[in-house]
C-alpha cells in the first residue's frame, strides 16, 4: 500500500501519472466502463495511482497492468441507508462480507447501538469507520429513544450531544427522522435537531406519509426516504423532493413494488438500500449487487440501475465532492475520484469479478487491522416465572406479523384461536420490570419459543412462543449468553447463537454467522414457525414507528394513534 | 414581506401552514409545475409562506391567491459562471437587469474587478449580495494576476487571501482556474490553492484541453468547465466528470456547438451560463432565458432544458441544500425549497410571464435597499504620444479576431496590408509604462480608433485603429474619464460612456446603458468595425489564457507555447 505523505504530493503525483511522467500504480486495460454523466458505456483503459483514478483512455503505464478483454466496470455500489448492527456483524466483517459484492460506501444509523449504549454507541461506529477500508459515513440517529413508549439503555440523546458528533469526520448528517408525529405537531426537541442539522443532510422515514402532511415533513428539510412500500406512495416523495432508496433487506422488501419508478430520469434521484439485512442473505443473495440484479431483471436497463446504485446516492449526500485527505471523491469512475470498482463479468446479471477499493482489490485487504474495541454487554432483564408471561385472556388485539413486510395487520380474535401465539416483551436494562404480553399471528402453531435481544429499537427481549415455560427458558438462556438468538422445543434450547456486543452483534466471521442461522432457522421450522425469517420478523414486532400494532417493554402500541392500548379488546 | 424572526419560527410557520393550521402568503393556482426529480410537467397548487414552497397539492388557502389557467411554473434560472462586471452594471442593476429574465440565483467570479482592486474587489461582491434578492454565490477569483505576462492593479491574490475570504457565507468556492499550464506543471502558488479548497467547489477553465492533461486537470479536483466550443471537447469534459457549463455571452456563443450533448440523460450534469454578456443583450435578447429559448428551438425537449437550468447547476454547487437562515434551498419546486418561480405564457417559447423570488414578484421588489458603495477609479495610464503607438514594421505575427469568439487565430502578414489594424495595450496602474504595440485582423479597415478600460484580465487600457492619433486621442479621453469605452474619428471622441467603478462599470440604469451600447456600436460602424460586438472583442484581445495569440501590456503572447514573443516575424 502506497504511504500519502500529504495531500501535496498526491496532489503532485496525480498530476504526474495523469500526464505519463511517472508510473500509475495500476493500470486496468480494455475495459468497458460506466460514464454515470452521461448514463452509458465507454471503452479506455483505467488508470490509478494512491487509490485514485488518473486515467480512462489507453496510453498509461502501470506498475501492475491487468487485461481486462472488455469487462464492463462501475463505480462501487453505495448502501444509501443500511443499520450495521442487523448484519449482527461487527463493522470489520460487515465491511469484509458487502465489500466482496461491490459495496464500498454505505450510509449507517447506528440507531440499534444507540439505543443500547447511548452516544458512545454513535461514537463507535464512528471511530470504526475511521480504521474501515469502505467508506462508512455515519447518520447521527435522531430518534433515541424512538419513542416515550418503550424503555432503552441509551436513554435520550439530545440535539447538543449530536451536535458534538457532527463535527467528527465521519458524521454526516440527521439519521432517519421517525418521529414523525412530532415533526407534524412541532415537537421541541424534534425542531431543535432539524435546526440544528438544517445544513446537513436530513433522512427521513416516513412509511404511507402522503398529502399535506408528507408536504410539511418535506418543508422541514427532509431530504430522504426508505420507506416506501407503495408506488403512488414513492411516486408523491420523489415529487416532493424525498430522494426515494429503494429497500430490499432482509424483512422489507420493497424492490419489486418500486422499481417502475427507476428509470433515465429518476436515476440520478433514486437509489437502493439494504436497511436491515442479516448475515444469511448477505451471503446467500449479496448486498446492493442483489438490488441491482433484481432492478435489471425487472427490466431497468443496466447503466440506469448501476447510475442508481453509486452516482445517485453519491450526489445526495456529496460524496462526489470529497472533503480533503479524510474522504475521496466517490459516485463516478472519472479522473480525481476514488478507485472503486466494481469489475462484472456479466453486466445484465450483475456477476462480480472483482472489487477494487481505493485501489486496493477487496480480496488483498488486511483484516488484521480493521478490529475495533467493542462494548461487552451485560442483559440485565429481571428473572422471569412462566406465570409472568401470561397476557389478558378472551377477546383481544392480535398483532398480524406478514411474511416480508415489517408493517403489521391488526385483528381482534380469541387468545386461543389457531395460529395466534404469545408475544412478550422484557424490559433489559435493569430496571427490575415484568414484561408485557401480548399476542401476534403468522408465525404459524409453535411448539416451543423463539427469543431474541434484538428488538428494535429499544432492543429488549422479545420472545414468541405456543407456551410460557419455553418462553421462559429462551429469555433465561438469552441472559445467560448476554444477548443473542435461540430457539427451544420442551423445555431445551435448540439453538443459540451469543451477540455479545450489546446484544446485538458478533465477533464470528461471516461465513460461520450464516452457518448458525441456518441452523436457528431450521431450529425454528422444527418446532412449526412458518415465517421465512422469524428472528428479523420478531426485531420489528417491538417497533412502536411502524404501523400498524407493536409490543414494547410497556405494552401494547397502537401506531396509527400513536399510544398504548389495552391488550384486551373493548 | 415577512419578517423572519428566526429559524425556529420559520419552521413552525411552515409545518402548520403545509397542513393548513395557517393560512399561507401566497397560493399560485391552476398550474403546471415542473418536477425536475423526475423531469416532467404535473398539475398542481404551489403554495408559499414566508418564501418557501410548503404545498404542491390544491387544499391550501392563502392570505393572495391567483389564479394562474394552467400556466407551466418552473424553478428559477441559475447562471452557472457569470462575470457581473461584463454587464457593465454593478449588482443592484444586474439583479434588475436579469431577475425580469428569470435569473434568480447566480454563480459569480467578480475576477475583473479583483484583478484591478485586489481582494477588496472580491469583498465587494460579497458584501453586495448579502444585500440583493437574488442569490449571488461568489467564487473566490483563483487566478488574480491571470498570467505572469501583464500588469494588473490587484497585485497577487495569494492562497492565503482567498482562505480568508472563503470564511464568508457567500463564498461558495474556487472561482475558474485559468492557469491551466500552472496545474499541469504543478506550480506551488496554484496547488496550495487547489488544496485549500479540495472541500469546496473548484470551477475550471480549460479551453480545448484534451486527453491525458484533461485527465490531470480533472484529477486535481476541478469539477466544472464553461470554455469548451467544440462538441468533442465537451463530450470528453463530461466523461471526465467536468460539468459543462454551456454558455452564450456576447461574444462567446457556444450554444449551437454544444446543444447535442444536452439530453435527458445528461440534464443533471450539463448547465447553462452568460460568463460575459453586456447590457445590450441582456436587454435585448434576455439573460439564461435566451439559452434556453435557444436550446428548446434546437430539438431539446423544454422538461430537460429548465432541468438543465435550474436543477443541474443547484446540485453541482449544492444550491439544493441550503445552509440555515442564510440560504433557502433552491433548483426544485417542492416543499421546502425557496418560492424562485418563472411563470411562463408559453413553455417552449420561454415567454416569462411573471418572475417570484424567495415568494416576492420581481416586479414588486424595493430597489432603493440594493445601493452597494463602490470603487472610484483612477486610471493613472502615461501620457503617450502618436508616435509611442507605432509597432514594428515589415513581416509580422498578427492576431486573427474572429466574430463571436474569443479564441483567435494567428497569422504572418505585412503590417500595411489591408485588413490589418493597430493594436495598442497600455497599462494604467500608475507605473508609468509605454504602450505594447502590435497587429490585429478582422475589424475590417477602420478609420479612427476604438478603445477601451475592459481589457481582459488586468483591465489595462487597449485601442484598436487605423491609425496612432486617432488611437492617442481615444486612450486620453480613457483616461480622462475614468475609463470606459470610446469611438474616436478624425480625432474626434464621437461616442464615449464612462465606467467609473473600477473602470469596468456604470452606475447607470439597464436601459440607459443599452442605449449608449447601441450608439458605440453605430459609431464603431461609422468608422468601418465589422464586428458586431466591438468592445467585447477587444476586450479579450489582451487576454492571454485564451488560445492563441493575445496583446497585454507587456507584449505579444503566444498562449500556446505560454510566454511573450516578438511581434516581428523571424
Amino acid at each position: 500500500m502506497t504511504t500519502f505523505n500529504s495531500r501535496h504530493q498526491q496532489l503532485q503525483r496525480r498530476i504526474d501519472a495523469a500526464q505519463g511522467r511517472i508510473p500509475c500504480d495500476l493500470v486496468l486495460k480494455n475495459v468497458r466502463y460506466l460514464d454515470v454523466f452521461s448514463c452509458v458505456f465507454r471503452e479506455g483503459d483505467l488508470s490509478i495511482i494512491d487509490g485514485t483514478i488518473v486515467g480512462l483512455e489507453a496510453g498509461l503505464k502501470g506498475v501492475r497492468e491487468l487485461d481486462l478483454k472488455g469487462r464492463h466496470v462501475v463505480p462501487g455500489f453505495i448502501d444509501a441507508h443500511v443499520h450495521v448492527e442487523s448484519s449482527l456483524m461487527v463493522p470489520s466483517h460487515f465491511e469484509s462480507a458487502v465489500l466482496r459484492c461491490g459495496t464500498t460506501s454505505a450510509i449507517c444509523d447506528p440507531h440499534e447501538l444507540a439505543n443500547v449504549q447511548g452516544a458512545s454507541g454513535i461514537q463507535y461506529f464512528l471511530d470504526a469507520a475511521e480504521r474501515l477500508t469502505m467508506d462508512l459515513h455515519v447518520m447521527l440517529s435522531s430518534c433515541v429513544p424512538a419513542t416515550h413508549m418503550e424503555t432503552n439503555g441509551g436513554g435520550s440523546i439530545t440535539s447538543e450531544a449530536l451536535v458534538a458528533l457532527s463535527k467528527h469526520p465521519r458524521a454526516l448528517g440527521l439519521a432517519e427522522m421517525m418521529n414523525m408525529p412530532g415533526v407534524l405537531h412541532k415537537d421541541e426537541d424534534i425542531l431543535a435537531k432539524l435546526e440544528a442539522f438544517g445544513d446537513r443532510v436530513i433522512d427521513g422515514h416516513c412509511p404511507l406519509l402522503k398529502g399535506q402532511a408528507l408536504s410539511a415533513y418535506a418543508a422541514a428539510g427532509v431530504s430522504s426516504c426508505h420507506e416506501s412500500s407503495e408506488l403512488e406512495e414513492a411516486r408523491e416523495k420523489l415529487t416532493k423532493g424525498i430522494s426515494v432508496w429503494i429497500r430490499e433487506g432482509s424483512v422489507a422488501k420493497d424492490l419489486d413494488t418500486l422499481i417502475p419508478l427507476l428509470d433515465l430520469a429518476t436515476s440520478t434521484t433514486l437509489g437502493f438500500c439494504t436497511d436491515d439485512r442479516n448475515p444469511y442473505d448477505i451471503a446467500q443473495e449479496g448486498h446492493i449487487d442483489h438490488l441491482i440484479r433484481r432492478a435489471i431483471r425487472s427490466g431497468v436497463a443496466p447503466e440506469v440501475a448501476y447510475r442508481a446504485a453509486s452516482w445517485s446516492v453519491a450526489r445526495h449526500y456529496g460524496l462526489n465532492r470529497g472533503s480533503g485527505l479524510s474522504r475521496a471523491r466517490v459516485g463516478a469512475i472519472a479522473p480525481g475520484y476514488g478507485a472503486d470498482l466494481v469489475v462484472l463479468d456479466e453486466v445484465a446479471r450483475t456477476n462480480i469479478h472483482a472489487v477494487l477499493k481505493a485501489g486496493r482489490w477487496s480480496h488483498e485487504l488486511d483484516r488484521a487491522t480493521l478490529a475495533v474495541a467493542g462494548f461487552t454487554n451485560s442483559i440485565r432483564a429481571a428473572s422471569v416465572e412462566a406465570h409472568d408471561l401470561e397476557g389478558p385472556t378472551g377477546q383481544v388485539h392480535v398483532i398480524g406479523a406478514i411474511e416480508g413486510k415489517i408493517i403489521t395487520d391488526r385483528a381482534v380474535r380469541g387468545h386461543q384461536d389457531v395460529g395466534v401465539s404469545r408475544l412478550s416483551v422484557l424490559e433489559r436494562y435493569g430496571r427490575g420490570s415484568k414484561p408485557a404480553n401480548g399476542y401476534v399471528s403468522g408465525f404459524g402453531t409453535l411448539r416451543g419459543a423463539i427469543a431474541s435481544s434484538v428488538g428494535h429499537d429499544s432492543h429488549n427481549l422479545i420472545v414468541v412462543g405456543g407456551n410460557t415455560e419455553d418462553m421462559r427458558v429462551a429469555l433465561a438462556a438469552l441472559t445467560q449468553s448476554g444477548g443473542g438468538f435461540c430457539v427451544v422445543g420442551a423445555g431445551e434450547v435448540l439453538e443459540l447463537l451469543p451477540l455479545p456486543l450489546g446484544g446485538l452483534m458478533s465477533h464470528q466471521e461471516p461465513g460461520e454467522l450464516k452457518q448458525r442461522i441456518d441452523l436457528l432457522k431450521q431450529a425454528s421450522r422444527s418446532i412449526g414457525c412458518e415465517l421465512h425469517e422469524p428472528f428479523l420478523q420478531l426485531a420489528f414486532l417491538s417497533l412502536p414507528v411502524i404501523p400498524s400494532l407493536k409490543l414494547t417493554d410497556q405494552g401494547l402500541v397502537d401506531v396509527d394513534q400513536f399510544k398504548i392500548i389495552d391488550v384486551r379488546a373493548s
